[in-house]
């Protein structure tokens, strides 16, 4: 993501949320949405891909929430909180219940092990974002 | 969306939630995505263009949203209503806030118009979704 | 889609291409997008999964392609016939080589069959529009 | 993407394309999906908005295009180069058509800048993969 952080601070009016906040959660969003594309494609391809069902489900899910609330976090244009924080909230959700079924293959598979890891930064950066929205 | 009702009764699983209510709100979705793209790139075609700005931007985001929310509702697999849960509530804040922009221009151009019937549309039927999860 | 021919019909400026056949592309692109978001997760939750990964792998791609294709055609301001052309080629390669995937489990999972159709209806449509961009 | 090389490289099964090229493509798509939703956000926010029309329109498609040619790259498993191809030069023309309209604003909006050279990144890391897929 070489050119989000000049993407951001270019936009022509002043920043509606804390822009460190804002650089990181969009940056975290698009990160995980690939690691999550990426983690259920490597699940679809081991052995014992019948026990990683649940897995792969909570993958694409994943992957598919973290691109829209990247792609949300993106628009600095007459931001509506309220939206903002209801799509954070299910990037929070997304990222914590999709963290939690990697971990629990992390010991065995790699892609796991990567993808729980890329699921915490991103909740992480949703979270911190979030308080930013309260203050 | 000919094909729909037949791909989610025709799933190998017992649904896990009420398949009137889960049909309704995928198409819904669905429909409500592309008439956000639709009205986002009518508005952007109108003379009056600096006066529908926030129209655009929330149009793009419900879109998004819209997108994301029939993605999820559309996997009856390994359900996790606490995401599912999540993602609809970020659906329903997404077409209020946008339905309520398209209505204010609805008088002068037909797309809004249209486009609000849209969004009040998939946020009752995420709500009657909503409902059914709570039950 | 209840709300598409509206709002196709609604936009300010002429058609730069054939109306009738955008309508129907539009259509079928998110028909074909939620047809195989459903047929990957059932194909997810079936006993011979591990018979079903290429299909799988490719309604992942499918959706995906569909998708933004579906948005794409819904734009009708400052048309590019060359991007426009390429995504539709795009979309066609998609649909073939998903739909002849699904059309080999056809007789023994019903969502493959009905999948199959929403492929072949698809890269009809897609290949209808990309006919009158070439007249 | 500080997860994607160690996701790519994690992937049960030998892969099928290139591995750096690979790798590059992937980053350059979400990177170009990021920029061209930031651009396209901030066009909206200028005062000379109805100069940039056609620059919005195109950020748009490109953004959609780039995202879903991110996803496709990601996926390892049962890899068709037909549909891998094809898509690829959708994104290829996508990102010369966004990047040569935002070349043409580079002057006076840094955004537009920016967006150039992530168009031109990507443009490259597709074209370099496509080089692989002939080989």
């Amino acid at each position: 993501m070489q050119h989000t952080q000049a993407m951001l601070s270019s936009h022509p009016q002043p920043a509606a949320v804390d822009p460190q906040a804002l650089a990181h959660c969009v940056q975290a969003c698009f990160d995980c949405a690939q690691a999550c594309t990426s983690c259920a494609d490597a699940c679809l391809a081991e052995e014992n891909v019948t026990q990683l069902i649940r897995c792969i489900r909570l993958n694409l899910d994943c992957a598919d929430v973290c691109d829209v609330t990247g792609r949300l976090t993106s628009r600095q244009t007459a931001v509506d909180t309220v939206v903002l924080r209801r799509q954070l909230e299910a990037c929070v959700a997304a990222c914590q219940v999709c963290g939690a079924e990697c971990e629990l293959h992390a010991q065995h598979m790699e892609h796991c092990r990567v993808c729980a890891d890329a699921c915490r930064n991103c909740e992480e950066a949703c979270n911190a974002l979030l308080t930013t929205l309260s203050a």
